[in-house]
């Protein structure tokens, strides 16, 4: 069932599970356990295609990827005090082994700070082999209680990256969150998915950190979204561990942690912001085609078989260009019928020929995002697609951008940040004290969330005063209806 | 603790585990977790390597890629029930998620026919849309209660690439086999790992499977590992499953499968093949690292320095030519230390570039393999590596095929047959009459295990009777010790 484009913009979860399912991307909701889906091969594409970036930019970097068991015994797990207690309701438990009971209970990951801790205190030894910053891209399990969602709130999230970096001092690991900032910054950038940063609130930094940076975005609904986050670790663990170094001074001393990671999220992300009443537009820098050729038939035959071989041939000619590219010469479907399906697909660029772009020795070519279409000389089709790619890239990012900026409000008063919230969502930024408890009101009363102070806003806030307190403001604080 | 060659011949394992340490390939032991293991960035290079080459020969014959959840819940898992009971004592059970008891328990996946089935039962429903070809490179789960072993025998098998594809016909089926073991042979032959096909007797065929086609190899402890298998599944699971779909001639029939892995064990076996007292000789095709310069340092500081820079214009010269090269000009370590490091790491070549070097204008290049080393012209080093490469990779080959054929041996005498399996391990090829009961016997008196009808031998048994019970023979039968 097709969900329009006005009722999505409302609650365009319907829409995306529509689109995941009838694009064969990713089957959910028919897999009998709650929370886990299927990556059909048309998604897991377009997953590689994401991962093979960030894949990328961290081997830049000088991580190194690994892979750690998916089993976390329990004595391991609860090591970290504030760790565990952050996890405890949300791990999965293995307890037997065939018909026997386990002496040990294992934990399906959450995530992996507890079993490379304890694996690095074997592989490290002294600042000289620092920093070390690993990565590994892994499923992980979470027992939400919350309704969950395709890709975005699962019961095992497929595409966890987590880094996972060691260093000397408290210093070298903030510089260490930097770059992964950095990365991330990057990474979504070119993507084209847009972003706030907000240093979480202490209330909301993850178990067992010193503090937690966030990625968010906005999603079509005004609803925000946690698409990244890059947590400092300070000696927390390797305290737990009881693991040190041999440091620069000759000294034994535990060294300092840094975790970062992405999830799913982000190729839902990708799917999500950029689509209409027809289905996703996929960003030319992750669709697995890139173009699809469509042969438009002749009323006799002849010409129909020429048409067809002209297909063909600018298909070559295409490939030959490094352009992924399918030809749909299926003899059971209309044209009508392809054009609906690879809409759907979210396919960047369709390429009609018919009879008259055989005649002229020309191809039609229809951007999928504006549905512009124009007709170029066969010969120079390879170039325009190529220069048309670019510019939907280009396009696409610099619409999410306007979209998400216009999302975001500042306001000095408490009353319009409450009715904005209400009545938009998106998100809004009030001047604040820094107190913890001013924070924590302020969601009581907005029925919000606090997303924390933006990073990314130089906004003078000396002369205005907090909205909860009135005392007056040290920075400005987000806030947001979130998922 | 160094363990030698004429060691690892006899107890090769123990051999094994200090190279997969040492290397820094794979970390077994140390996680607190029996028969898991971390893949460490060196051995993660290889594994990426090794999944390169198989997803390529995958995606060329029509193979898509998917990710199906790692939870199967236990009423799925049990549908088909020859199958469960194949696995039943093998199962890893999720009972609890946070403190609360589950309604369902759910199995860490021991292999995916059923949930593939499952889902494949929405997907297709038309003779059209056959074949399907699916494969996902994923974790499985074995509560193996045999003594476990470093990649070989693990209770979280990491690497395991699972083929499921759907057809209309059993004759349709039995193509798909086939073209799996020319799949897998391609994969092996380039991989330089030798190998016996053979059809699994009954009694060893998988659970749930018409029929079972296997390769094995024979490790340096002339003991037999079963590296990949092959299974037509029939209409085991569909019928299982009730999932029917329309024929060509229009009426329903449940469509047949085949499902077919490979796992850790090819990488295992990759590093076990091919190795001496240094450490193994990794196959240039999956070694990380192709070469390694190592500068020998001159007796003053100025020519040192030319030496590296000398080294360094060499190691740009053979990236420009996309060879892997590492230059490790570490001031701390001697060359000694080095040649060390790197022998242990298994890098195919390495290039030594001292005062010699520098003054001829040359580099001299040694093989890890035979050791045998060379003076070549410093502009000839690029095409010379390139050779020497592809020299190493056909040797490596070869030796391993001769090693293996050297081990299997025909006889009509089951006493011979005994001693042999007794005294030396290896493979024994006798003749049999095709009764199960014989094969059984056999299996019994020798203490071996059978490893079934060989499919790559084309010896004539005609007038030969079975070893067992001296009625005409009707095919040689593979004895093996096995792992």
């Amino acid at each position: 069932m097709k969900v329009s484009r006005e009722k999505w913009e409302k609650n365009f979860s319907e829409w995306l599970d529509w689109v995941l399912r009838e694009a064969e991307i990713y089957d959910y909701g028919r897999y009998p356990v709650k929370g886990m889906g299927v990556w059909m091969p048309y998604g897991f594409k377009i997953r590689q295609n994401v991962l093979q970036l960030i894949r990328k930019l961290l081997d830049e970097t000088g991580h190194e990827e690994v892979l750690f068991p998916l089993l976390i015994p329990e004595d391991l797990l609860k090591k970290e005090s504030e760790h565990i207690r952050g996890f405890e309701e949300e791990v999965y438990w293995v307890t037997k082994g065939g018909s026997q009971d386990l002496d040990v209970k294992l934990a399906l990951r959450p995530t992996s700070e507890t079993s490379i801790t304890f694996m690095e205190s074997f592989w490290v030894k002294s600042y000289k082999q620092l920093p070390k910053k690993y990565y590994q891209i892994v499923s992980v399990f979470r027992y939400e209680t919350k309704a969950t969602r395709p890709m975005m709130r699962l019961r095992e999230i497929t595409t966890f990256k987590e880094a996972h970096t060691l260093h000397e001092t408290y210093e070298d690991a903030a510089r260490q969150v930097d770059e992964a900032i950095n990365i991330y910054k990057a990474f979504f950038d070119e993507l084209g998915i847009p972003y706030m940063i907000s240093k979480r609130p202490e209330w909301d930094k993850f178990a067992g950190a010193e503090y937690t940076i966030a990625f968010d975005t906005i999603l079509p609904d005004s609803r925000v979204l946690q698409i990244g986050t890059v947590h400092h670790l300070g000696q927390h663990f390797t305290k737990a561990f009881d693991f040190k170094i041999q440091r620069k001074d000759g000294s034994l001393d535990y060294p300092h942690q840094t975790s970062y990671g992405i999830s799913d999220r982000v190729i839902a992300v990708l799917i999500a912001i950029n689509g209409d009443d027809h289905g996703p537009v996929l960003n030319p820098v992750i669709a697995p085609i890139k173009a699809v050729i469509v042969p438009i038939p002749a009323k006799d035959e002849e010409t129909t078989a020429k048409i067809i071989n002209y297909a063909k041939e600018v298909g070559e000619n295409l490939k030959n260009s490094g352009i992924t590219v399918v030809i749909d010469d299926d003899k059971e479907k209309t044209p009508g019928e392809k054009f609906y399906i690879w809409e759907l697909k979210g396919v960047p660029l369709r390429i009609e020929i018919g009879p008259k772009e055989l005649n002229n020795n020309t191809v039609y070519i229809k951007r999928r995002d504006t549905f512009e279409g124009k007709s170029v000389p066969k010969d120079k089709a390879a170039e325009e697609v190529n220069t048309l790619l670019e510019k939907i890239k280009n396009d696409l990012h610099e619409k999410a951008l306007k979209f998400l900026k216009a999302r975001i409000i500042y306001t000095e008063d408490l009353n319009e940040a409450k009715k904005i919230l209400e009545e938009r969502a998106g998100v809004v930024e009030v001047p604040w004290c820094g107190d913890n408890n001013c924070g924590l009101q302020l969601q009581d009363v907005t029925n919000a969330r606090v997303l924390g102070i933006p990073l990314d806003e130089d906004k003078d806030v000396s002369n205005t005063k907090c909205v909860m307190c009135k005392k007056p403001a040290k920075s400005l604080l987000r806030l947001a209806k979130t998922y």
